[in-house]
């Protein structure tokens, strides 16, 4: 079975392959009334772009995105909102390859066990070309919490990480990574050129802060707010990992050490003295800021010939010649921010249904 | 929103509070035809069940479940099943302090926030007991996947990790720990004692493994294997942290060292020489073993007070005299085990639904 | 598949057969701090109940309703509220003729068709005695929507229709038919009468009127409130037909007399001169009096042989002995009614959710 | 809220409005490795579109479909099947009155009610063009059900109806009006153009009958094959009521001649000696014609003058210029063959999900 539908009451589905005409995605549930335009969207659909730097893929896409419905005269009218994307650059180039075996660490040999056969240009269904639409779907929802303020960056890029204490947040946005600490962003960059020139790539671990939030999200037992972003996450290509506040390393502390003490604040709410549990609490925001973070596997497209099988069941070896990101985790980092604000729209829409 | 059902088509749902009269499941499309009585569940339950070591809460609860519908002389109807454990042990004591303030680390203040007030029995809705359930609703999953073997064991606990040489199948189910490394089991009967004794509580990492499925089982894009497990892992009590395969450490590896070699196999099917993986790509899984992560956070119950505010944003301190597990990851193993198998039994039935 | 839940936000799922322990319903996402007890609930069960009159089923159950779950200090806590009401009356009759051979009208064919057996005892999941269940859990749903009056009534029972000039709201209550014309119901007296004694039936038509809820209702174009109604209509025991508003009436009118005009309200709403719409336009509700008519067919049970065949292929008669409704349409109406709330407290929240 | 999504396991939503710049559905989770090109989806559009004949609106639209995705070599590859038709003649007029006042027995003041405002050109979401969306993703369901032969007629028009006894399947196409009664056509042009020549419009009822489907499709309580039918043809434009086989007709009869006895076929399945149930008992195909019935009221849009209120409260009179279907219920006819395909689709691969 497929399904590609996300979420409970805001909902988006996408559809699209990575070398057919075009992408897109339908989002239902939007509230009437908000203002949008392309010019809402493109902006986040440029910061996912690839060939914009060295650090990624090369391939060409301008990434525009037209709103074919849902919106009238400048504003949501509450009925679903078609975004398409074109696919330009589906370079015409020799599959004969990829047809016949399998890329391993890539969904080829699986997608052919489930469906029987496979679209192999550039990965089809499984390419990661598909999270721009995501990136889309994620910018309307956005208009849905204006009260959230979502960032995302990496902290780890192969196996080197950021220096919390050079923590700035003017920084994300100056380097090709996201990366929060200069330094860091410096030696990132030596890494991932040598991991591209030798045809080799790594992997990072990417972060995602969101304030604003009140206490009270989240929908338990089976739609809890972390259950929502895990699923939400891992559902992102080259995820293998998902952490809520101190993640595993929570399992390393005692309950001391792990409480979030509280205190009065001044406004009625309460102020918290940590925040291990990364602003959830029982599947519910607690009205901390929200902590998540993903673990990304290095690229499965590398130079290096890996051995493999064919479609005729035969041995053989391959390796991937096509354009592709030397960090996976890179790009992530709007996706992130996509699927984290996707799933906030519909905890808060979740939210006002139930309690008002 | 309270959202208290899981699975696509294999689905069930969940009720009661930690000290009400009851708990139970109901287990909808279930497939008929399957011999089903209460001695199928109960041994399951038995694992999971409270009191049965100094280890784990002195709440005494025979965990008796009773079949109220769906089977008919012996066999699935194909109907819902409708699963009732009775609450036995609701020990009558004071309440009255965490009904007015809030335990920090417990859902206490994020179940206020959200519903204006709460059942402050036990944790009420929020309670481990729930789990219970759970185990109840996957002891029917695994009647739907004779095919697959689960194991959930505990890898760390306390910070303290097997050693992976000592790895012993058999040794798992001789000592109180779900802990496949004897020695470790060892040493972690002083951890726990000493937690217990200090009125404090520690972490854990379950792992749980699933062997015998086939490849193309998973929904992609939005119901992946991977994002159903991590959804049903996140939504267990006290878990921070999910990874598939290698999880966390792949964002540390790269492209050469994360990649599972694939050589033809016997049978036609691929032998894969590394499961970097855990047994899923692209959603998809790729018939090598299933390997599922979870962290959990130490118990928030303890001894020690902590800083909070009460109902009334009055500051106090609060320390939870209750009974409670001094580790809540060791009783984790068995709802892992059964949250795997709940995913697997539908996935199973959606592959069926739309391959045949 | 069965698929045994109703309701997108405010839900709830039934299980349990005619002749097992016990009957029940879950309902999720309720709002918090609603005021239940089972005095709430079990008026409405009093008067489905069977074996009030001589003219329904002469099973004796008191159909008393346990609340197992969701409820805190008498008001609902918005978690799931689990409903139990025990079968007390399975009379120990012989079931092997209806084991062996198929009822026509019933289910018995179909289910054994898709099932491979069934529960034969009194019809199984397949009973009427299911809808118990949906009053129980409609009666939690007329809770979210105390600004809506429900009411149900015959307007026809076996062919004869009540006199709309003598139509007495208060009439309802007073005969065992809901029928709101006392010289109808005096009528059907007879009807109900005879068809009992010569051990045959009769079908009825039941109209429902829910006045009181707002324009904005309803959820197009794949959850309108008509749409959502007409499923739950056609979901109850021997229904065969739906109607909003004029219905088929409707496909005889032209444009002009179908009309509905409007003219200014002195409360800014408008005043609508006619209801041929019966409440809903374009899917959502207009603020008039939303109006369903249900058909249903005579009762499948009478003591005359029909034709049928066995589970072995054979040729056989039979005729059904037990206890039955002589016009299952009677007790139709409150479980309609029950329907009718259970979709608009859904509609009620997804109207919420989205504009807020 | 809005809901565009149709379908639990193939399901397919729908986007667009009237005068926007495409329409289009997107159909997930169709199996694997169906042959499928535009050119099967075209005849069915081309069956409802419009302009073809003087009974139908005269806009013109070629309904030209495009598939954007989910389509390999020539055959469908289980992921999502995007489905794009551009919208041509969206004449440019003037729509200052329909955006100021209220068209009774349109949506306009239901979707200003829920949304606050609404696209108000040619009835934006709530046009009657969707209806090619649903067409184009009939055609999709019809492939997965190639043991299915559905065909719908009309069997009424402007209360006019016809002799079953005249019945000749071969005439439904040879007639503008999907009439399977070649005398009642002759007898319809006449109604069709009186009401047109006065502005005026005339309601339909509409018949779909369904063979070859086997028994066991359905998907009880809440998903039963009937539910799922009536919320489907509930769901189209301008439909008021839902029949399956007798329908209303069976309040009328006893349970003796409303009984369908069986008797042992040739091939081990029962041959029905009548169909009163229409195909359906318990929720359950009974492998019989599966037989559906829908009213549709006269088209909202005339051009006499009927009173009505403004946005801003006032009153005023609305005559409707603008083009539209003398008769909707005509090419409500392929919409309801393609919502039935829909339906059964989604019940095949359920039944298949459950029973294997």
């Amino acid at each position: 079975m497929s399904f590609n539908s996300f979420g409970r009451v805001f909902r988006f589905s996408t559809w699209g392959e990575s070398h057919g005409p075009a992408i897109g995605a339908v989002v239902d549930g939007c509230p009437p009334g908000l203002a949008l335009s392309e010019a809402n969207i493109q902006p986040w659909l440029d910061k996912r772009r690839p060939g914009t730097s060295r650090f990624t893929t090369q391939r060409q896409e301008p990434d525009q995105v037209r709103i074919l419905s849902g919106v009238f005269e400048g504003r949501t009218t509450g009925t679903p909102i078609s975004l398409m994307i074109e696919n330009v650059d589906q370079r015409s180039k020799d599959y004969s390859e990829v047809a016949l075996a399998y890329r391993p660490g890539h969904a080829d040999y699986a997608y052919d066990a489930k469906y029987g056969f496979r679209d192999y240009r550039g990965g089809g269904r499984s390419s990661a070309r598909e999270t721009a639409s995501r990136v889309a779907a994620g910018s309307v929802a956005r208009l849905v919490i204006p009260e959230v303020r979502i960032r995302a960056y990496l902290v780890e890029l192969g196996g080197d990480t950021i220096d919390r204490a050079a923590f700035d947040d003017a920084a994300i946005d100056e380097n090709p990574f996201f990366c929060p600490d200069r330094a860091a962003a410096g030696r990132w960059e030596t890494i991932v050129d040598e991991a591209r020139k030798a045809g080799s790539s790594v992997g990072a671990i990417v972060e995602c802060v969101a304030e604003g939030l009140p206490a009270g999200w989240g929908t338990p037992l089976y739609a809890k707010l972390d259950s929502e972003l895990a699923s939400a996450c891992m559902s992102i290509n080259a995820v293998k990992g998902v952490e809520i506040g101190d993640g595993f390393d929570a399992a390393r502390l005692t309950g001391e050490t792990n409480a979030d003490p509280m205190r009065p604040g001044n406004d009625g709410k309460p102020v918290f003295l940590a925040n291990h549990a990364g602003g959830v609490a029982g599947g519910i925001s607690t009205g901390q800021p929200l902590i998540v973070r993903i673990a990304l596997k290095p690229t499965s497209s590398i130079l290096t010939p890996v051995e493999t099988i064919g479609r005729d069941g035969q041995a053989s070896d391959i390796r991937t010649k096509g354009r592709h990101d030397p960090c996976v985790g890179i790009r992530a980092a709007p996706v992130l921010e996509a699927m984290v604000a996707l799933v906030l729209a519909d905890q808060k829409l979740l939210h006002r249904a139930q309690v008002g």
